[in-house]
């Protein structure tokens, strides 16, 4: 097939990397959660490599609480909260774009509109947000609920969540802000558009207290892939990080929410799709399995028992047999997608309950591939140019040490199949994944729509 | 009387100034409330001057919703969201404090929690939450609200709030995580605190994904002077900013709210109070003046009276002529305190519409001085040693200019009078306003709690 511009690169940065140990080896910043030094490292190695983006993933919530197993895993636990983390890194970095997950179900859209605009001016045009839903009932408690809303439910709210804050994003044009000192005159009137949503969810009036971002509006990105999340995907996303196992797999559903994007009335380059995939490289394949072998060894049981629970959506596993086969689950209403690509696998596989852990332990149901970087190029071009991926969603085992690794040696070995950038093509995040400036709805566009795929045809709003 | 220490100061950064028509200014940075390089020089010319903190308002809302003045004003119209903000400006300081507005009205107790708590980590220490309760129904709107709380109501969930997101700054004790690689236990069991809210307001089970933060809890702060305001404040602050008139005003507001101090079991030391100070500083008396009368000329009588409508609590003065007397108020429900003080300064010194709108033009009620270094430094001198403050809350009506001329010509002179430091005296905002540490309820402090009052005798958390 033929080659389709070339491939976008994300760093997902878990504190102390993927593997579920990671934080237990010996180079790993153990403290990594609440170490702001670290993630401006890690920042700046993935700029220095020319990545779109950074991505930090959330819970709010301690995810695990079961004492017993939660003291003994770095994951959710303690953490920066991201927008706040990213928007430090904002002001220690240049070009990288900042990611940041923020969920529907517990969250007002006017704070989250204002938050991910004050971002976008203060990263000029490197904000992009990945609207989450939570996964567990853990983050009610947190919030006066007594339950997490069922799948259904919460996907409507966060379907007229995305509508309320992608209005609030428009609520001023681009040169509404005149500013002019001599008239006295600050904003030209016609140009405030008080959004007054009304809807089942939300009652929201507006305006939006932060002028038109520089990107027009930050990236909308979503990551989950039940039928509910790809259709949403299609409606409003720009950019899906997903979950695959296969090169079929990941066809499957590129085609699948490629194609419905028409319904939409959206073109398939506006939404770029990135499966997560997590490398280990070493400088031979012996290297990179030694260094698998050395993270596989450091699981502590009852974490990979907690790891695998909380992925299958929060069933108890603990009176089943670690080498025993995975018990027939009750329906849940917390992570449906994840749940039956995890049964499938292990019946599929005849995985016991320890192998599944295992299993999934290096990237949590993700792609995860070793060898060196010859091999783990390989594969990503196949799947680059097999249409199965817009670019990869980078998910370093550990850190800094497996982003480090993929910096050195993979990204050179890409760029030397001309598959990734040797500089960035724009100033901001949108411009770097080639996806179109969001002209304000009651500004007339300079050029046709189609001429501006690609974002280039528009220079950063000068209220930036 | 005896001197009490030194002055704290704290820079009160309203985007181009507290003055209402300081955008017009020549020198003003128009588009400053979306403008980061603008706050990042303002944070370092105040970090250069040793001051303890900068200090941002807020609101959710754009405030002036009537588009014939608002489009003629630059405050509370588009500006960063203040966290978000902060936490930028954290990564480009080293030393100065960082204070962030929050409102507990329209706001989730663990949302604000974990950001002051992240805020604190990134900034090594340096954070303070300014608790608000929002002024206006304005923000209502924006949040599927059909009306803003009454004031009562409005406390007492206040109240509630402020336990709350105390009790989860103490979900982990300060030695908590051992990140324990070789027997694989990332933190002690017994030493995370499940807090298990229940509240009238409030169900809130924690614990909270931040670790206990550099400051053992961030700065706590209020500006409310309502009898409820004062209370609370007594109850739960550790720094208030406040508006007098006079320094009788101020010594009576001083010695009251002391005085409620030890209902609570607090020492007179743990609480600071910094009343508003916004100084026109000239080289001699007549340059002072005459960047007065500049300003005075540049306020539009649409932006004079929308300002003194929304500070009498949103009361609709339209229909009044402008040279006539203010006429009877309706009882307020938005800023009762502040109502007050203006209604009795324009009955007392018979003023107009015009004038009472031109007199607050400059900063709002706060107490205004104009003159030469030594001027300014005489009238905070006798505050400070007459126990009307422990501090200022610098509110330069001009910005950059404005916090220039203080920073340049005024601190050389308090130095001059040993009323403010050389150099900081800790590593941390606490330890800088000489506040105590808050040691976990369930750890043993090292010392008798009165040997901590400074903040000099602990370490900052190993977990920082």
């Amino acid at each position: 097939m033929a080659r389709h511009g070339q491939s976008k690169l994300n760093a997902f940065l878990h504190p102390t990397g993927h593997h579920v140990a990671a934080w237990r080896h010996p180079r790993a910043q153990a403290d990594a959660g609440v170490n702001f030094d670290h993630y401006v490292e890690l920042a700046r190695t993935a700029e220095r490599a020319k990545f779109d983006a950074i991505f930090l993933a959330d819970s709010a919530a301690v995810r695990d609480q079961n004492i017993e197993s939660a003291s003994r895993v770095a994951r959710y636990v303690v953490h920066f909260e991201p927008i706040t983390l990213l928007s430090g890194i904002a002001a220690a970095t240049r070009h990288i774009g900042l990611i940041a997950t923020a969920t529907t179900t517990y969250n007002e859209p006017f704070h989250i509109a204002r938050k991910f605009a004050s971002l976008d001016h203060i990263s000029k045009g490197r904000a992009g947000w990945n609207l989450a839903t939570s996964a567990g009932e853990v983050e009610a408690f947190n919030f006066s609920r007594t339950a997490h809303p069922a799948h259904a439910d919460r996907y409507d709210r966060a379907r007229e969540f995305a509508q309320v804050v992608t209005g609030l994003w428009d609520s001023w044009e681009d040169d509404a802000f005149l500013r002019d000192k001599e008239s006295g005159l600050y904003f030209e009137p016609s140009k405030q558009h008080v959004l007054n949503h009304s809807g089942p969810h939300f009652a929201v009036r507006g305006p939006l207290n932060v002028a038109r971002a520089p990107q027009g509006r930050p990236v909308l990105v979503q990551a989950g892939s039940s039928e509910a999340g790809k259709e949403l995907a299609a409606e409003t996303a720009e950019v899906i990080f997903t979950a695959a196992q296969t090169l079929e797999e990941a066809q499957a559903f590129y085609t699948d929410v490629k194609g419905r994007l028409s319904r939409y009335g959206r073109h398939a380059d506006t939404l770029k799709i990135l499966p997560g995939v997590s490398p280990i490289v070493g400088r031979t394949r012996d290297e990179a399995e030694a260094k698998f072998a050395e993270l596989q060894e450091l699981i502590h049981p009852a974490v990979g028992l907690s790891l695998l629970s909380q992925m299958l959506g929060g069933v108890d596993l603990s009176g089943h047999p670690l080498d025993g086969p995975l018990p027939e689950l009750p329906e849940t209403n917390a992570a449906k997608s994840r749940q039956k690509l995890l049964v499938d696998l292990a019946r599929r596989e005849g995985f016991s309950i320890r192998q599944l852990y295992q299993w999934i332990a290096g990237a949590r149901g993700h792609w995860a591939i070793r060898g060196t970087a010859k091999d783990i190029a390989d594969q990503l071009e196949a799947w680059f140019e097999g249409h199965a991926a817009d670019g990869f969603n980078v998910m370093p085992p550990t850190l800094p040490g497996g982003l480090d690794d993929f910096v050195d040696l993979v990204v050179p070995e890409l760029r030397r199949r001309k598959l990734f950038r040797e500089e960035y093509e724009g100033r901001t995040l949108r411009e770097n994944l080639g996806l179109p400036y969001p002209h304000h709805p009651a500004a007339k566009p300079s050029a046709p729509p189609g001429c501006e795929v690609g974002g280039q045809a528009r220079p950063i709003a000068a209220n930036g």
